[in-house]
């Protein structure tokens, strides 16, 4: 099998004749050299996000969830950090499920019947009373163990298995016309390192998967428009989107079946990590799901008949949403107004799409009942409206401007709205924008088409 | 412990001072007699509706997963069944996260440090590796063993101990004042018993819950309000409300810590069977999952600090989504035209916010390529104003109107738009409806905002 790399450069999926693996500058990010001093600041950047998300609500608080992430894994969601994951695999589904006619969503189960791997489901009282058992010989409790572990549901590992399942009842919507895919989003789990689990890590994850169904003859060229889409997707969202990459993988690192495979990478602090892989498969994961019969699973190419290949499209939906965190996080150092001191400013500037609170609602100092009033009938306008909206008038502790600004910025609410006194007159309140952090004067009237419009001008972007 | 019972027709919880657990017309419902020519239409029922589910998409094929949906469990999925449970999922969301401003989305993981139950997820190859090691005594296993589960993960059984142990952020977030909930939705895992298991069963299900958090002296009305709040909710979606309704839970059967408890039921034609049930805890459950420590959970209820009590509301969408299905089947017995032959029409009649497809694009026999165009527009028009479609147009194979119309009815479809030969010259197209069976004739440039309108009005009734 040649070679081939992926050039970021170039935007093309290249075969790469020459000795090394990568073209030069994806080897160059891939091996990108530390001193000490960067590997500190990275340090200390990761801790800032981290103990950001902590207080901010995006992660539940404590050891465990932020090591989770680290490594890739899920990790207890608080409301944003929950919404925040929402958007990004519901702007996934979209993506991948309108950009072609013909891409089905499924919902497949976690306990499946047959998996590669050896992760099961079992009733630990049920194994506790066997061995606890003082009457029955060594031989007996092995029996009894293998049976009950035969009895057992494998959960799944990846999500690729159940399309592959699911895939002949499919064939039947389209009338066996290639080509075709299956879309799933879910939780996937992995198998326990011991030394991990004592520590009360978790090994589960959510998965965003495409299973494409082509001729034989298109799937290198499917795998490479997948593999530009997918790429733009992840940037379409990013701040800075050089970050995100692509590289290919080399034969000895492809999973059973592979002929190709791509990764896109995103570089974190600590190193680039892969956030989505595609593989082109062939048709022998199929075969062998299906027990090797090329008859049943014969589609049309054309006029001629021919069993699909598969190009396998799997994202790691946890490390994408602690991907864009990352790449959201904006350290500014600005003066504290009259004083001489330093202040840094936080901001989560996460794209509109995708930031999952897009106004706060507050009416500062000195709240009366009729500014809560209004409060409470924009919150209705916005909701009724899709708009996500922090109730932050419920708050009675009294905080100042900056405290609030510099909390919301930390959130990544797009836009603060401030009901002042005047609002009760004149019907004009203050819009304070995260990016720009300028504050606008509009009529109680426009705010809602105003924001709906900036939402919707970001997302088609 | 009073015993209280929900009565349907009065919509108000009641004390029961009887001896009867039950008034009298929820005891009518609960032990609702069967003749035995009731319980041949009702199999038969039955047997029509999940063969329609399978040919049609919404269940993956095959014996397992019809009968895990009939026990209450999650089966496979395919196109329409995703799509409908989705619907089904957005809406409680937004029922019970947009009902009241403090109720906060969260996203826990499904392996948990500590649950009542035992169900444990294990590496089966490391309990392999030590029952066979024939090096070992039984007692060497035996300790192994233990270690080895005493390390696994255990799964959760349910979504409200997550919510319990996030509480304490989420106290912060609304400055300790009381009520607030935490809502979730997700898979949870159920003790598999080993018989069913042996024959390919799955025992995973999808929950929706809600823990409110409130103070002592209001949690009986809470109770109450949620009660009446998730009745009114299901019934919504009915197409014959009155199949769905709630009955008090006798204290035998209520769990640990509840003091009382109300379900909402379904009739389906084998009994009745609960899809979500309402306990109030007490302060007991939140107390234990904190160590008993008052102190940290103390929260402002008026002027006075309490630890607040918690009322659990819990649904399983599984089965309300095959709930959905039976109730919005509907056998209609017609004349074939010309013929004296009767024939069966069975349509989904799901509610337009439910019906996982909105509209199907089909342009009859004899197709040409200007058709086609066509229909790609109104695809693309429909997609991006969220209208989901069926673009039946891709379908090479010519069917009849008659052949057409009924496979969308049993999906469930809202309406049929046909593009005919006429409507390249003046722009006029056909559209049926599911409901009425009526055929219209609309202008291209008005289909869209006919369709928006249908289903956002279907939406707020």
């Amino acid at each position: 099998m040649k070679m081939f790399t992926y050039c970021v450069r170039r935007r093309a999926l290249q075969m790469c004749l020459q000795s090394s693996h990568y073209c030069n500058r994806c080897a160059l990010q891939l091996n990108r050299a530390h001193s000490t001093q960067e590997l500190e600041s990275e340090s200390d950047l990761t801790t800032t996000l981290l103990k950001l998300c902590e207080d901010r609500s995006f992660i539940a608080p404590g050891e465990a969830p932020t090591r989770a992430l680290r490594r890739g894994n899920a990790c207890g969601y608080g409301p944003l950090g929950k919404d925040l994951k929402k958007n990004i695999l519901d702007q996934w589904w979209n993506s991948i499920t309108r950009s072609k006619a013909q891409v089905f969503g499924i919902d497949t189960l976690q306990h499946v019947r047959n998996d590669a791997g050896s992760l099961k489901l079992v009733d630990a009282s049920a194994i506790g009373q066997i061995i606890n058992d003082k009457d029955l010989t060594k031989n007996q409790v092995v029996d009894r163990l293998h049976q009950l572990l035969q009895n057992s549901s494998p959960v799944r590992t990846n999500l690729l298995q159940g399309a592959l399942e699911q895939c002949l009842p499919s064939m039947e919507l389209v009338k066996r016309k290639l080509p075709f895919g299956l879309a799933e989003t879910g939780t996937c789990h992995q198998v326990l390192d011991q030394n991990k689990a004592a520590i009360g890590c978790s090994s589960e994850l959510t998965e965003a998967s495409l299973a494409w169904f082509c001729s034989p003859r298109t799937s290198l060229q499917w795998l490479d428009h997948w593999t530009q889409q997918r790429l733009k997707w992840w940037r379409k969202f990013a701040l800075s989107p050089s970050d995100f990459s692509s590289s290919g993988v080399v034969e000895a690192e492809l999973p059973d079946g592979a002929s190709r495979g791509v990764q896109v990478m995103y570089r974190f602090p600590w190193g680039s990590e892969p956030l989505e892989t595609l593989w082109n498969l062939g048709e022998s994961e199929l075969l062998k799901t299906h027990g090797n019969d090329r008859a049943k699973l014969q589609c049309k190419d054309g006029r001629k008949l021919v069993v699909p290949h598969v190009v396998a499209v799997n994202g790691n939906m946890d490390r994408g949403l602690l991907a864009y965190l990352f790449n959201s996080l904006q350290l500014e150092k600005k003066k504290v107004s009259g004083k001489q001191r330093l202040h840094q400013r936080k901001v989560l500037k996460l794209h509109p799409t995708l930031a999952p609170i897009k106004v706060a609602l507050d009416m500062g100092r000195g709240a009366t009942v009729e500014r809560r009033q209004v409060c409470e009938g924009l919150l209705t306008e916005f909701l009724d409206a899709d708009i996500s909206v922090w109730p932050g008038y419920l708050e009675t502790m009294p905080q100042s401007l900056e405290q609030l600004h510099s909390k919301y910025d930390e959130m990544g609410v797009l836009f603060t709205v401030m009901i002042s006194e005047g609002t009760l007159e004149n019907g004009l309140l203050l819009v304070r924008s995260r990016d720009t952090t300028i504050t606008e004067t509009m009529h109680i009237s426009e705010v809602k088409a105003y924001l709906q419009k900036y939402i919707s001008a970001a997302d088609n972007i």
